[in-house]
């Protein structure tokens, strides 16, 4: 009876969905959906501090001021007036932005998969971070493209890696970097490296795609130029209000010179047509105004106490031989285990304890990082953030005896 | 100084953009935005007729109520109540549907996307009806393919040609219709047309693709049976709420075999990660209760008024010669007309004269369509309908005068 049970379409997809697989992470978030597992894996930003009264507020008067226009289809590009506020997010951070050389995008991720789209033919060469996001590895992959993979230290991507790379003759199509908090590595770029990376690129004639999500969710330390800002016309770059205001009205938006650009917004309208008006109109009411920056200041001031918990229970219950970075904002820390360690075969066991983490192998395209794991600390609460690391601390400290019991 | 106009990465674009141009309804929508100017282009729901009331009160219990689910993300295969929502506007026409066989895409237009990424390779043949939805041109071009063009008439798809071509070795991919209503056409495929294209492709083992926007806007006749209906196992079918309730919140739908749908959800995720919680609750809350079945049939008289209206300036104000489709529901009516017109170069001069339509060759990968024009009802009053009507009579007479004068 087998027969039954075999894909009748089998022999039918494209090529390229053969680089398409569930990602450890979408996994994890049906286990974290479990209300006793203390979930240290999904990246998702505590919306519960956003004073509901407020945003009921702007999409009342959104919708009784503008009914037409929110439930009606919207322009590829996305409507201008948000486009404008977005351009003002951007002076937060010293980038000047023409709102005109903008496109609004289904969150950040939808820029990943539209700059892919325009960009990448099967086999040609990305350079990317080692570890890298995984969502931009999925989005890419789709493409088939062939990865550079360039490491990442305490100062951000190892420019000069890159360099060695190009002089032995890699033509990457472009070259993709988080900058700021990196996700998962938790670590920001220094400012001699952003003036490298820049040089480089402008000179080999290779744009640099700068994904910025966290660059708000700065804890201390100076704010570092966007690459954006060092190199207006190299640079394409891809912003999303998911972690300033809100996920979930998936607002991103991509800012490139005006050839890639209207490629962009004609592989939009390929892709979904146009935003959603209503979440676009909400944003931009949203963005208006002084309250935003009130709770946003609020969000940052939870991330701090939760990432200063984070960091002093590893410290308390992680073993001698790992060690972590130490974000100055974002959402993450990176952990490097013992060698005995394998993150990706210990989940199931931590799942068993109710703590779960995203293993390192998620962030490569290769299958490197299992002695690495991601810790989000910006959804937990303080309490379980400290009880989760316990849990793997206790963990790590049974699968270190287990492994001095069968080498010695 | 003309090496600063020069795009600097015009060698750097993938093969997949040169099938990528600005289509001409997209060109419409900037002209069709000055408010002197009749529109008879666009496809925009009537969303005016929606009771705003109504709706806020469905975002304000939403958010009132959910607001931390509403604000964050969601998952990629979109939420389970919406997905059982939406199976019950499938069950209004007679289709059943297994919710766990379900994708939320944003809007039917990602359906379309996703469906090509996941199926179509460089160089494949898919079967398209003659003239093709514009918006599934666009997504199915980005993946490279070839098509086998399958001419309408007023039963819908002539599926006896498919059968030659199939006879004579064309192998498509798939078969992608939109058997009721059709946009452009306007025409509604038979009762038996649709028994032979369903036993046809399952013989043939080519999935079809059935894309019904506009299928519970019907103003009379009877009911036919969803494709999916008559072949569940051979039939991935696409949903919107785009016309039943509002194109605003980006909500459609695509219902396959666990196969397609699997790879459907990790390319979803691959391209935006989820839907907007917020438009997802909206719609789930809104599709709840039997308001929007009050909503529904009032938008669906105002269409019938519409559509009546323009068949009747059609008869009065259109030459000799050319003729027209009587759409039993949706919202379009396609055009053809004397051959001395060229439609697409006619456009201008209707601009000019504050009228604008779609010209056919939009609808047709190849040129085809010079001698079409494709006109909607939905949106303009009664009135301006007529007044755009009799502007395009009087366009054509001078047309024809001019060929007589020419040609004479």
């Amino acid at each position: 009876m087998a027969e039954f049970n075999v894909d009748p379409y089998v022999d039918l997809y494209a090529r390229r969905t053969s680089g398409m697989s569930a990602s450890e992470v979408r996994a994890l978030f049906a286990v974290a959906a479990q209300g006793d597992v203390i979930s240290l894996a999904g990246g998702m930003p505590f919306v519960q501090a956003l004073p509901t009264d407020h945003v009921l507020e702007v999409v009342a008067s959104v919708l009784s001021e503008r009914a037409d226009i929110a439930l009606q289809y919207g322009v590829g590009q996305g409507s201008a007036a948000l486009r404008q506020r977005l351009a003002m997010l951007m002076a937060e951070e010293g980038t000047l932005a023409d709102p005109e050389d903008m496109i609004v995008t289904t969150g950040a991720q939808q820029g990943l998969d539209l700059v892919g789209k325009v960009l990448i033919d099967p086999g040609d060469v990305i350079a990317i971070e080692a570890p890298a996001y995984v969502g931009a590895l999925s989005a890419f992959s789709a493409y088939e493209p062939r990865y550079l993979q360039v490491d990442l230290d305490d100062e951000g991507m190892i420019v000069d890696q890159l360099e060695d790379a190009l002089l032995k003759g890699a033509r990457p199509k472009f070259v993709y970097t988080v900058p700021n908090f990196h996700n998962p590595a938790g670590v920001t770029m220094s400012g001699r490296r952003r003036e490298h990376l820049v040089a480089l690129c402008r000179e080999a004639r290779i744009p640099i795609l700068e994904d910025n999500p966290y660059g708000l969710l700065r804890f201390e330390g100076d704010l570092e130029p966007t690459l954006r800002s060092l190199d207006p016309t190299n640079v394409i770059y891809l912003g999303t209000v998911s972690k300033v205001f809100s996920p979930g009205v998936r607002v991103g938006w991509a800012l490139a010179g005006s050839g890639v650009l209207q490629r962009l917004v004609l592989a939009k309208e390929a892709a979904d047509l146009c935003g959603s008006n209503l979440n676009m109109l909400l944003t931009e009411r949203y963005l208006s105004g002084d309250t935003w920056r009130g709770n946003l200041a609020h969000l940052v001031s939870v991330y701090v106490a939760r990432r200063d918990v984070m960091l002093a229970s590893l410290a308390e219950h992680f073993p001698n031989g790992a060690t972590w970075t130490r974000p100055a904002g974002g959402f993450y820390v990176w952990v490097r285990l013992p060698q005995y360690v394998d993150a990706r075969a210990m989940l199931a066991a931590a799942v068993d304890r109710r703590v779960a983490y995203v293993p390192g192998t998620a962030f490569y395209p290769d299958g490197r990082g299992r002695d690495r794991m991601r810790l989000a600390f910006c959804h937990p609460t303080e309490d379980r953030i400290e009880e989760g690391v316990k849990r793997l601390g206790e963990l790590l400290s049974d699968e270190e005896e287990l492994y001095r019991s069968l080498s010695g």
